[in-house]
């Protein structure tokens, strides 16, 4: 027969209360009591059943924060921002990596009011999903596209294109081409109208690239196809990072011939050689609007939804557009 | 009065084993039936409760993956790869990012038997970790260092050194410098002993070294005390990364005046310019032996626990060592 946690405080000569209070990693225990019923514990292979105090309580105090792919790097990083945040507000928080199959985000959305008491739901949705899950349940969806009735937190895209676009012109760049931007919501559209705003649909243009090595070959299929180009507009650090590699080998200096751009402001795009001009669209703020959300969702009745925060963005100007050894 | 879950099979005209079927999200459901049961779901506001589920059964079915920080590249891949392992053996994973705080480690573990089946504990352990929380439970440690009678995988750090070792006597490299390798338990020992087995105490080392930017920074200190170091071997790619950066601003060749080589074989090491030598540890293969290790530990009375898998890795030889355009 299985070891209840009447044995446990028995074989411990400690009370119920206390097995639990050393289960729930309460302060103020004495060290030689934790000893002595984590021993009892471990002699009679007892399982803590949380199960049943979530039953109670009705609350996991766990939020879930669904990430397409942890190895792109500022999906890492923007998740690693809304954990940081959670556990500031006193919540933990777990990573569900979803690798955009709609299937795993249901299986998230599904566990909210079980496992998890909300869920913040990364990046572009799944093809596929039914909307009506996220409508059900408290969720905020951060740097997706807007869903009727769903609380969202984006970042201010028409103002990173204009950035952008400020500062190429700037620097006297007149032929730009796009790289990835399909990656956003009508991305391209948004970054060709701030860079041609007299002919957006003439700009070059590669879509349906994602990693480094995706890069290289937009990149590869770019040079061949409009050799002129003097600036390449990324989506993404990491596409920039397979961009840089190719001008790189081809002998193409940046940013003398042709400056590069990208997105996201990760910490490998300040280590380039040469460094990466870039939009930092702000994680910990987004974070922060996304965890204000989701609180006030699960705290008010009826709940709020369908609320949409625009976080700003900041560009960050090194050598890739300014010139070696002026960042 | 909180609806039930009988109000909702009412509501939608079903019995309640569609409502269990369809918030599970089993297979082969008429997608008209699901319709009607998430809408009456919404409207009622039922929250499907998982903890009653779970108190039945005994199993969550998800395991835990502790890993220290996602925004380091190598642990994101690796956190990935266990989630996929996971998922193949019908699991699903939380990835919990600890930051090292033995609080957080703690809490992940008191979670098995509750929210978690089992943990995957990723990387060097916090310092003031209890080892007897993780002599308990179903607890596989991956790449940390080991603990008696707790099931571990780690790579052969000693294979590794002796590949990089040969690689750069190969290539004719006599005055190596070391950065980081505290990162591996006994690393900067067995790294010291494979590149210099008759004085291994006098090779010139930095430890305490993470992040892209204390790679920058320990290069500086390395060419300033050790000028004539012809080739720098890290303990990680985002380490050498960082030196790469400092030594193309000083405009020293690599690898004609000096080789690098990291460790991880992370992505970005192939689209660094130069391209970067460095270990590969495997991590899909480090992942389908802690998943071994774990669903053993779940299924066996009384369970296993303090074996060692020790996984065997490979030498990518890039241009940081080769010569650009070589490799």
């Amino acid at each position: 027969m299985a070891a209840t946690m009447r044995d446990v405080a028995a074989l411990a000569g400690v009370s119920l209360k206390t097995v639990s209070r050393v289960v729930n990693l309460e302060p103020h225990i004495r060290p030689e009591v934790i000893r002595r019923v984590r021993a009892a514990i471990a002699e009679l292979g007892w399982v803590p059943n949380g199960s049943a105090r979530a039953l109670r309580t009705g609350r996991t105090n766990v939020v879930a924060v669904a990430v397409p792919h942890l190895q792109r790097p500022y999906h890492a990083l923007l998740a690693e921002a809304l954990v940081v945040e959670s556990n500031r507000r006193g919540m933990q928080a777990a990573v569900e990596p979803t690798h955009r199959d709609p299937a795993r985000v249901e299986a998230v959305l599904s566990s909210v009011g079980r496992s998890f008491d909300g869920a913040l739901v990364m990046g572009r949705l799944p093809d596929g999903l039914d909307p009506e899950l996220l409508r059900t349940r408290p969720v905020v969806l951060v740097q997706a596209e807007p869903v009727d009735g769903v609380d969202a937190v984006s970042v201010d895209l028409v103002e990173a294109a204009s950035l952008l676009a400020r500062h190429l012109v700037v620097m006297g760049r007149r032929r730009p081409a796009l790289i990835g931007w399909d990656r956003f919501t009508s991305g391209e559209a948004v970054i060709a109208a701030a860079l041609s705003p007299d002919s957006p649909d003439t700009l070059p243009r590669v879509s349906g690239v994602t990693t480094r090595a995706d890069g290289a070959a937009a990149a590869e299929s770019l040079l061949a196809s409009s050799p002129d180009v003097d600036a390449v507009v990324c989506a993404s650090d990491e596409i920039a990072t397979g961009v840089l590699h190719v001008l790189a080998e081809r002998g193409i200096e940046v940013p003398r011939a042709v400056a590069v751009t990208g997105f996201d402001g990760i910490d490998e795009g300040l280590f380039a050689t040469p460094s990466l001009t870039t939009i930092d669209p702000g994680p910990a703020a987004l974070a922060r609007h996304a965890l204000d959300l989701l609180l006030d969702g699960l705290s008010s009745t009826p709940p709020q939804a369908g609320r949409h925060v625009l976080a700003p963005v900041s560009l960050v100007r090194r050598e890739t557009t300014l010139g070696q050894g002026v960042a």
